[in-house]
């Protein structure tokens, strides 16, 4: 490997991270002062509303990119917060599933809300072409980019 | 703001959330293996190394791309481990200034290796044009992105 590579390898990898970190500060701050709700929770809470019948904690680890002791504990507050409902699976009496709280359905049509302009505002200055643009480049990056051996 | 346009950005975001996720994953895995080291503490570890003459709390936490409260739990860490060293500044008497000791740049110097490693395998299938032309289409993005209003 040249050093040129390796350089433009941590270039590229430096510019994701602080583009993630520059547009998750923006949501989490957005969502934390308007709604006093974390993108983590909110990512929770997104995905249980795609499942209205309810996702069991494993499959909710699987979909979320966070580590399974993440989960659990993110888990414990939105139901001390009463924003999800935890009950026995029928099918699988030793796993639980987790739905969404009236609650938490009302908190979360909000969110989406805040989430969603907030979003739009970090892009504002993009125009829609070279957005489709950065997303098919992103999309054949991804494709071909490794991840974690066990995935 | 069109539908099209809202579901595009969203899409965009994913789409960069999961592709960070992926590497960061991968790895915070090899580091953790094969030295017991976070990808955070690796941050902290490599912006210490370009600062001999070592950084103050508040300017670590802004070059790093987390919270004061992150940074200060990093930090307490690293020091627990003898990684890194804390002394009273010379110019500001209330702050301190972290350094790498000399095992932390030992670790430093491994971990180094193991991450560029990893890194290079993450991106192996990308040929190295289409990885200049992701870079350059990154900066641009990166750029154009608005992040937190505080910053």
């Amino acid at each position: 490997m040249t050093l040129e590579r390796r350089n433009l390898e941590t270039r590229v990898w430096l510019q994701i991270l602080s583009l993630e970190s520059r547009i998750f500060s923006a949501l989490n701050g957005a969502l934390s002062d308007e709604l006093g709700l974390s993108v983590a929770k909110f990512e929770v809470l997104a995905q249980l509303d795609r499942y209205p019948d309810g996702l069991s904690l494993g499959h909710l680890s699987q979909i979320l990119k966070v580590s399974g002791g993440n989960v659990s504990g993110l888990v414990r507050r939105l139901l001390a917060d009463d924003l999800i409902t935890k009950e026995m699976s029928s099918q699988d009496r030793r796993s639980f599933i987790a739905k969404l709280s009236e609650k938490g359905k009302l908190l979360f049509e909000k969110a989406r809300v805040v989430h969603d302009l907030k979003l739009a505002e970090c892009f504002d200055a993009v125009p829609t072409g070279d957005l489709t643009a950065d997303l098919a480049s992103l999309k054949t990056l991804s494709g071909r980019t490794r991840g974690p051996d066990h995935a």
